[in-house]
């Protein structure tokens, strides 16, 4: 059973982490079929953080968790801390193959989404 | 004539800011017919500023500015930064319209995107 776990980068914010928990409710809705657990998790300043998140996850009955970085730039969290701490938790997980997903900035969709969002506003 | 203003937070990694110019320089190349001016501005830690953006436009030759928040969240520097910036400059600037758009988190694109996304890593 396929999972994706879409991880933000948390804010102290409580309405910005409800965006993020609202977009995991909106995939579930659209992609159940093929993804039948969608979870969020953060990096910091959120719960539940990545580890428990993927640990939900696999006690929903996952064999395999997509982890969608829902970042824009390849920085820090996207090249090094995020991977460090999904490779931190496979030990824990052996029945469970988890697939790291690239940042959504690097998507061939954003060119299309930013024109979009132009002509909303104009 | 119409510009648009790509608007990033900033980072210290020179690559992080280098990828929005990046994504500016292709948004260009996309809708240059509709957009002949596009450039990008960093509300902290990168050059140029939001002011100073706005001004590089209108000196272009802008009559029309529609700024696009390049953020996920609509946290305090979409919700208060960025319009109290932008408000900031309209007096300086009588002679140009100032369109301030969502950030592109609020697209009804976002779901497809990350769908795509999930896509690509499994």
């Amino acid at each position: 059973m396929k999972a994706l776990l879409l991880v933000a980068h948390g804010s102290r914010r409580k309405q910005s982490n409800e965006e993020v928990d609202v977009l995991a409710q909106k995939l579930y809705r659209q992609c159940s079929t093929q993804y039948p657990i969608v979870r969020s998790a953060f990096l910091e300043l959120a719960e539940p953080s990545i580890p428990d998140g993927l640990r939900r996850c696999a006690e929903a009955g996952a064999t395999e968790i997509v982890v969608l970085p829902y970042f824009l730039n390849s920085g820090r969290h996207v090249i090094s801390d995020i991977p460090e701490i999904v490779n931190s938790v496979r030990a824990d997980l052996p029945a469970v193959e988890i697939k790291l997903g690239s940042h959504i900035g690097a998507s061939s969709m954003m060119l299309e989404l930013l024109i979009e969002r132009a002509g909303s506003a104009a």
